[in-house]
């Protein structure tokens, strides 16, 4: 069996890894130049786009925002999972909202801003603390902003006058008082079936996720259950099949979704060590309509991000259970270029684990990971 | 970093898939065509064999009966390993014997037999129960031959004196009374460092390997101890850099070295998901001079070949902690087509396990498959 993967990175890379052992061939589609490629050498592989999606038993998305013209010509052979509109609604933020509010899923408060006029309404409607984010992603101009008081929100006026809105509009969104950050990944097959990995709280640093831990510390049953239902929820009303990320923000007892990325997520890398299926398997069997698999964690994990940086001591994987996922690009600034997942039998375990682990790394490219390690040692939380 | 392999089969396949992640490229080499090839795809990479072996970090093998011609020119390269001496070694049982008896490694009574007339000794030295195994696989009118009585060697006689014995001698070698037949993997690190994995208990039917079952039932830390030590005077001995199998023979608390393969192995499959560090991860490691992996087990495994057989159900991968490993190779009768590795918490529940595998199977081809579950869900032995 073969899959198709539009899009050329390290997510097609470590699905054609996991695939490989079920006997499925993964390729991917670079679509910049719309060619055929290996998902590990990036060399293409000789066979036409066309040829590559009749041969496909499946294809799908190893990000969002694949040009339209190419969602719509893979989706013409009825083999595309997750469907199109849900593509969209992970790449518009529009979208993603109206579909949040349509199944009555907790969201920050927002307002769609289609023109500057409707700026005089955001701090009555939103308060002073708000951010505004492009509906897009990838248009000149566009960004994100926050603003703390009414005079900021005045001083961008100007800015957003020059934005085509009625395009490309912008999101004002309440900035939330949250605890913090996790995410839900799951699955659907495409009998209806929803399966959910543990929840994962994640570490985030100049808008790049740095550390995740999973399962949490303070977990409890019911705040999983809240979890799994907001994304049964949200596949089954969006008829999804594959692996979806959900991106959640807990205040108490409450989860509130930030975004959601209709894709495996790098907040579920944690799963090719820590879980009896990693999320890349997962997301194979179901865009093929093979049964899913067990989500059970094996141990407590953390997931760290090598960000920007090749200067690390690679002796790090003489560590017991420390496991290096490279992905072998060159190196730019805020690139991500690999990863290491870290098994441990507790969270007190896994921070040490995280202490030895520092010695290996230049701590000025992993701002988050000697104050998690910290937390975690001192967390008496889950033991596996 | 790149490392080449003699040998396109699936224990190059899976090496490539194990060292993707480290950031380490496996290229095989076709040893027929002698052409350079995609470990997975099998297909020629392009490049030459001579620009591989400069390119590569490490050269290694996943068979010991590549040409000899094609082992002296990857070890001018001084980048091979485990050394020529540990390849040949495995390829030919006289080098073995020599070996195994300059060590003291206890094994099965044998006698080289260079000419017909050295078989009128044989009786008198080993008893009646003999087996005749050819010192080098490969060559016509070879095979194993075995007699009960001396009645039945003399029958053979006429046969044996049709072989060039003086070029490829038998070893005549005493039949055991052995309790089971169990496995040590472990490897050595170019700085001599040695690590083993947990004793295998391996069913064989017609001189196959069938299923495995790590750690083997009633595994006491003496007999362990007793295996690791064999593998480490062995190891040192031939200054091996790799991962080396060796198969035992256990009767009551004594260990006989039957033969030892320099190269992964099949009854080291289990580790992919029974093991923190893969026996394929961890070739790799010793041979580029990285550090060595934990070989720490996460839970009790089993790994159940398939042979000769593609028509089984593909849904087994649904029962949870069953993971499907599948080579993409055309059928044959008695080809090994992939394997399955099973996951439990105890050996009770492992048997467990595999009755629900077995719904999935055509038992004619897993013939030793419903025994060894009932044996095993009977056993009260290690709980994980």
């Amino acid at each position: 069996m073969k899959v198709l993967v539009y899009g050329s990175g390290q997510l097609a890379q470590m699905m054609y890894l996991a695939a490989a052992p079920l006997g499925v061939i993964v390729s991917a589609v670079d679509v910049f130049t719309e060619t055929v490629v290996d998902p590990v050498s990036k060399k293409p592989t000789g066979v036409s786009l066309s040829q590559a999606i009749y041969d496909a038993s499946a294809i799908t998305i190893e990000f969002e925002h694949v040009p339209e013209h190419l969602l719509l010509e893979a989706d013409k052979s009825g083999k595309l999972y997750p469907n199109v509109a849900s593509i969209l609604a992970g790449a518009d933020r529009v979208r993603e909202k109206v579909l949040l509010s349509k199944n009555k899923i907790p969201n920050c408060d927002y307002l769609i801003i289609n023109h500057v006029d409707q700026l005089d309404g955001v701090v009555a409607a939103l308060g002073e603390k708000v951010i505004f984010k492009a509906s897009r992603d990838g248009y000149d101009g566009y960004g994100q902003w926050r603003i703390s008081t009414a005079a900021e929100l005045l001083a961008l006026r100007h800015e957003f006058s020059l934005l085509d809105l009625k395009k490309v509009p912008l999101i004002a969104e309440k900035m939330m008082q949250f605890e913090r950050e996790i995410s839900l990944l799951g699955a659907r097959s495409k009998d209806g079936r929803v399966v959910c990995f543990s929840l994962a709280e994640n570490l985030h640093h100049e808008g790049q996720l740095h550390v995740s831990v999973a399962p949490i510390t303070k977990l409890s049953d019911t705040l999983q259950q809240k979890a799994n239902d907001i994304f049964a929820t949200l596949a089954t009303s969006m008829e999804y099949v594959g692996v979806l990320a959900v991106e959640l923000f807990q205040c108490g007892e409450e989860l509130y979704v930030n975004e959601i990325a209709p894709r495996v997520h790098n907040s579920g890398h944690w799963t090719q060590q820590g879980c009896s299926t990693s999320q890349f398997e997962q997301h194979i069997r179901a865009v093929l309509g093979l049964p899913l698999g067990s989500t059970e964690v094996i141990g407590v994990s953390a997931m760290v991000n090598i960000i920007g940086c090749t200067t690390f001591n690679r002796d790090l994987i003489g560590i017991p259970n420390v496991h290096l996922h490279w992905y072998g690009k060159e190196v730019r600034v805020k690139r991500k270029m690999g990863h290491i997942n870290v098994i441990a039998d507790s969270h007190a375990n896994l921070g040490l684990k995280l202490k030895q682990l520092i010695e290996f790394l230049p701590l000025e490219h992993f701002p988050k990971l000697e104050g998690e390690a910290t937390r975690l040692q001192k967390s008496s939380g889950f033991v596996y």
